[in-house]
């Protein structure tokens, strides 16, 4: 099946163009970007122009930033293309709402991408959770955005989310692996004075779990959630790629095709069984901390 | 059918007292509160205690606010009762979710009321609105937050959503009129330096919509709803209850029961056709506008 990328960009070519190049379901057949290109692949920078030369293209995926994402999103599902969305699926959740309908409507697949739950401890997490009860947890996530988005000023702007931007797909781990659905209670946002997003944020979540996401770590990266439960003890760490039972590793060292191949492989999967793929879940989570967090106002920040 | 009232503060005792009085379908059979109550009704001040003693009373409305409303809604689902919830029906967009997976699971109706929709314009509004395109519109809703919400703190901490508390009002209004779904395009929120939460709100909405919600507004209220569209003009003034068509009055004179009447017929027309009404588009848009809104701090405020 053929399939073009939208917004060549640091995600697309260091994750989306290997995973393609790899994928026995896929070909990329075209990008579209102001600036980037792959080689060997036709080059358009209108979304509405590739559209329209492009009829042979079934799918294509977007990698562009939450803002300007829904105008071409639209453009895709107007076209009767099925559509791959890059975490977070949106700026809002109305505009994911319609985009749902949106393919609903045109009979097309909709998949709102969250990489993270391809991570390869997820799955075992999950089925390993099956049955038991949460009893407490916590969630740390902390990583340097200086070194993660060097520049990026749009992260701490409004709407760029800040800390967020990682914390949401810690989000999406732990909504994919909890047996029950979790809501927030409460949140604590750390905002530079300088800036609209936190650059750190503390959540308390139902089942006495906890969420500490900080944008402010240096030395060694931290991407781990432990959960308590009344049948032991479960630890996931490097952002859900290994896997702790009771203390112990979980995962042999079985070779996994890693976040992004397992996406598009579940993007063939949905198109060939016209199946929608979209859970709000982690966004819901974020969107009700930026509307019941208590915000402090720290010290500015600088790239 | 008897009917439990939850939270006998103002609203209860200006709108939901005297609407099950005036039910033909309803028997306010017994309160919950802390201090409040009504003469010739049972009194419990736990409601846990309430359900427990009265097996007959079938269904529960809460009059509490946004936060701590849920632990108060799952026991009256965990109860098997049907359920009616004030505007916003959560602090939480995840914890209506949960609501609703609840009260489907047990069969009971959820309601999650939005009284400005039964505002007498609305309906007609929504009538001569179909088929029609709407190619741009303002909403005004200004009001004095020291006339309607004295000293009530909570509305600007954290949860208690300052301006959108009315503001939502005319969202709920905007989502049940509209031919099409509307998604949120931008937003300025005016927070005051002391407080969490907006004095007032600009919003940029999809058509060409836009929203100013202001809590400062002295003498003449203003809530107004203007819509512009391909088949002529419409207008909603006073919340609501005014309509007007291509700038003429478009209501006759008969007599309408009111918002909260019109909320508690519903309530018995979903529990006698076993169905749910929830609908989150109001909340979604608020959170989008938490979510995605740049903050402007202001002078302090005070009631």
């Amino acid at each position: 099946m053929r399939i073009a990328l939208v917004g060549i960009g640091k995600i697309a070519l260091d994750q989306h163009v290997p995973a393609l190049a790899a994928s026995p379901d896929w070909e990329l057949a075209a990008t579209v970007s102001r600036h980037g290109r792959v080689d060997g692949v036709e080059a358009f920078t209108d979304i509405e122009a590739m559209l329209a030369a492009r009829p042979d293209i079934e799918a294509v995926s977007l990698c562009l930033p939450p803002v300007p994402r829904f105008e071409a999103a639209q453009a895709v599902l107007a076209a009767g293309r099925h559509l791959m969305l890059e975490k977070p699926p949106g700026a809002t959740l109305a505009e994911v709402h319609i985009l749902r309908d949106m393919a609903q409507a045109a009979g097309v697949t909709l998949f709102a991408t969250w990489h993270s739950r391809m991570a390869r401890g997820v799955g075992p997490a999950q089925r390993w959770l099956a049955g038991r009860r949460v009893t407490g947890g916590r969630i740390i996530w902390r990583e340097d955005v200086r070194r993660w988005h060097p520049g990026q000023d749009w992260i701490f702007d409004a709407g760029g989310m800040g800390v967020f931007d990682p914390g949401i797909n810690a989000l999406s781990i732990l909504t994919a692996i909890l047996p029950a659905p979790v809501r927030l209670l409460g949140a604590e946002l750390d905002v530079p004075a300088n800036r609209q997003a936190p650059i750190a944020a503390r959540l308390s979540l139902s089942d006495g779990i906890t969420a500490d996401f900080d944008f402010r770590q240096q030395g060694p990266q931290t991407w781990d959630i432990e959960l308590a439960t009344d049948g032991g003890k479960l630890a996931l760490r490097m952002g859900g790629n290994l896997l702790e039972l009771d203390g112990r590793p979980a995962l042999g060292e079985d070779s996994i095709a890693g976040e992004y191949p397992a996406l598009y492989a579940r993007m063939a999967e949905l198109v060939r069984s016209a199946a929608q793929d979209v859970d709000l879940a982690p966004m819901v989570l974020v969107a009700d901390a930026f509307t019941l967090g208590r915000r402090f106002f720290g010290p500015p920040f600088e790239f």
